[in-house]
């Protein structure tokens, strides 16, 4: 047998505390099931731990250096979080020739190519499952399951929150403030929940899988972006009239000249996969040129979930060290690769459209002549009864269209003086 | 740059076909995502190829021992099929050092841990991704995104020849024989549809699962089984009045003493999202203690996809090849590993009891009766209005009981002279 690979865990927070916990609880499964036997023997945090918080057997620190330099620690998980601190810690433990384990998406975005190049010069693994959808083996099934097959589309919920508001507010009617403050009391969302709630979080996700789907680097910020703040009551109350339900959706897509990129929310059907997507879960569907499309879904974070994604990573590193084999292998689309070409003229698609306004004559007729203008097709109009005639809200949805034409209409029409309130644009996949 | 993998496919159908054009047409996707270049060398069948079938710049043989000899042959595919042939062409293969990707379930199922075990002593891959639900890589979700965790369950709908045709018989109303005829006609169903109604096929690869997820040896004939060969029209007509839909699924379960294992029709809710699987598509839900649930779905079969699952793991030893760095993974469950220990008393669970009856009085009378003997309580009775009286079909649901019980009731009820058909009897999983 040979010796346990020893762990040393930096940023012994939520998802570090987790897998030291993984490791002492399934150890005896881990080792039944694939051979190998895991111990944590460091773990650093930069307050200090209550000795009952630190495991058995385990040395605590608050000083990173002291784990990666430590004789027995043969390798570092990195869940501190951050950039900056993070990319230190695991350039200290390549450099010190110790495969890394990271859960940090935020790391991965900014300063993955040169990391990612660093673990490939000195041929030590940086294994990352644990960053995008947690408790979904998302990054293995697109850079290795799907590896011989020619992607053409990714649609992924990537944010757990954003999707749990949607959810309350679809199947308890609630307006988007009183969900959010009950995904804040349920602990699924930050007191600041603009990360979640605004599509960030979920637009540097798809940056890391778009990345591995399409073999090109990209940068976040390059990604078009509409949050859900916008998405009312009365939208979802249209949705499940119109036999939908709203997400949040991380989408890309083979065009023209390039990929199409996006997140914001969405009109699904309600009997597709995605929309059966409910709470803080995460799902992606692939759609590749061979295999048609695979659906991958489960829990989108949480301790324990995200510390199987940790422990998934650490297991194979062990296996190829007690063979004495360690490889890095880069993943697709990062160190040097080419950047990412974007698609000049995105696929056209049908858009739902909710306005609000003041009721009075004329107003059909001024949007109706603004979407003209642009060459877009009203597929239907739909107006529930029962409404404050002084702040109606009513929806169009479109056939197939544009984004950019979608988005002057709507320009053209925000400045109507008729208009009490932004409108709300949803793309919309109700007929797929 | 490292010279390309030499790929040298034995059993030239439907898979190796699509294997060999995956590999030529998405060479220059595959190079730019993973960095390695493969080509198929050599094709062997034993009835001649035409010229035009014969992949450019490849040898064709009728003797497999040609191809695994071969100097330009780094790595063989076997898609023979069968169990003797093919043991024979795996075995020779890893003696003579040369990695081998296989898409054979019935191999693995009867010669797998002889042939992993041989694999691992020779430190030579044995990839079988493509195995077992070809479009959906499930086998490295089990073996390794989830090596971390405990597992508690799996259901799978492993068979989409079986769910092709129950999705029939439920859409549009059709008799089992209609539906089998239809997948026939389709492609999707052998002149001979035993294996696939009767949950042989799906057992099978069931048995390959469970290893996975439980490292422990199964033998396929030790699992419960029951085909679809019972369902009628009327069966898919309660289920939607019920809220449900019939799906054949794959179960693992723990439970005391061991683990549950079966193959057979499930009367799921219409909203679950197994339920949401049609067509020939493929699913597999996994339960563990820390990640909680996830699902897995994509096309079970058909030579594209499949052939995807075979590149993936070409791929794979190419770039441990080019790394120099060869290692046999075997996988959980197969090898030198103990027998799996069945569960003696399977979790209890509610139940679907569907009786076709002549129409006369005391009959639900004596089939509480046989029920109430064996403690289990009735949850339902329903009866559709408008059924003939001298065949008349009607359902019971119960309460969660123990399959045994259900089934020396089943046996009591089926003594009774009134009874018309054989009972059909669904795990019922509406409530969940």
């Amino acid at each position: 047998m040979s010796a346990p690979l020893r762990v040393g865990i930096v940023g012994f927070g939520v998802v570090g505390q987790s897998t030291a916990q993984t490791l002492a609880e399934h150890a005896e499964d881990i080792h039944r099931r694939t051979g190998q036997r895991l111990a944590v023997t460091w773990v650093c945090r930069r307050t200090p731990l209550a000795p009952a918080a630190i495991p058995a057997g385990a040395c605590a620190t608050q000083d990173w250096r002291a784990v990666v330099a430590a004789a027995d620690v043969d390798v570092v998980v990195e869940t501190v979080g951050g950039v900056q601190a993070a990319a230190e810690i695991v350039r200290a433990a390549l450099e010190a020739g110790k495969p890394v384990v990271t859960a940090n998406k935020n790391l991965l975005a900014a300063r993955g190519d040169e990391l990612f190049a660093l673990a490939q010069a000195r041929h030590i693994p940086l294994g990352f499952e644990a960053a995008v959808a947690g408790g979904v083996p998302v990054v293995r099934a697109i850079a290795e399951g799907a590896a011989g097959d020619r992607l053409i589309a990714l649609r992924g919920i990537l944010n757990g929150t954003a999707n749990y508001i949607l959810t309350r507010m679809e199947e308890d009617g609630l307006e988007f403030e009183t969900a959010l403050g009950e995904a804040q009391r349920a602990g699924y969302a930050e007191a600041d929940p603009t990360l979640d709630v605004e599509g960030i979080d979920a637009r540097d996700k798809l940056a890391i899988l778009a990345r591995l789907a399409f073999g090109a680097r990209v940068e976040p910020e390059r990604i078009a972006r509409q949050g859900i703040r916008g998405v009312t009551a009365v939208d979802a109350h249209y949705a499940r009239a119109l036999g939908g339900s709203i997400r949040l959706i991380a989408a890309a897509e083979r065009g023209p000249g390039g990929v199409d990129l996006s997140v914001r929310p969405w009109l699904l059907a309600r009997n597709s996969m995605l929309a059966r997507v409910t709470g803080v879960n995460n799902a992606v569907l692939l759609t590749g040129a061979r295999t048609g499309t695979q659906l991958f879904s489960g829990p989108g974070a949480g301790g324990p979930a995200t510390s199987i994604a940790v422990v998934s990573d650490l297991i194979e590193i062990a296996a190829a060290r007690a063979a004495g084999r360690l490889a890095a292998k880069a993943p697709p689309g990062f160190g040097t690769v080419p950047e990412m070409a974007l698609c000049t003229q995105p696929p056209e698609a049908p858009w739902y459209m909710r306005l609000t306004v003041a009721d009075r004559p004329g107003i059909v007729a001024r949007v109706a002549a603004a979407l003209a203008e642009q060459d877009i097709n009203i597929d239907a109009v739909a107006q529930e009864p029962g409404m404050e005639k002084s702040r109606l809200s009513w929806v169009v949805t479109t056939e197939p269209a544009a984004a950019a034409s979608v988005r002057a209409a709507q320009e053209e029409i925000e400045k109507c003086d008729f208009m009490r309130a932004p409108i709300l644009l949803l793309r919309s996949a109700l007929k797929e």
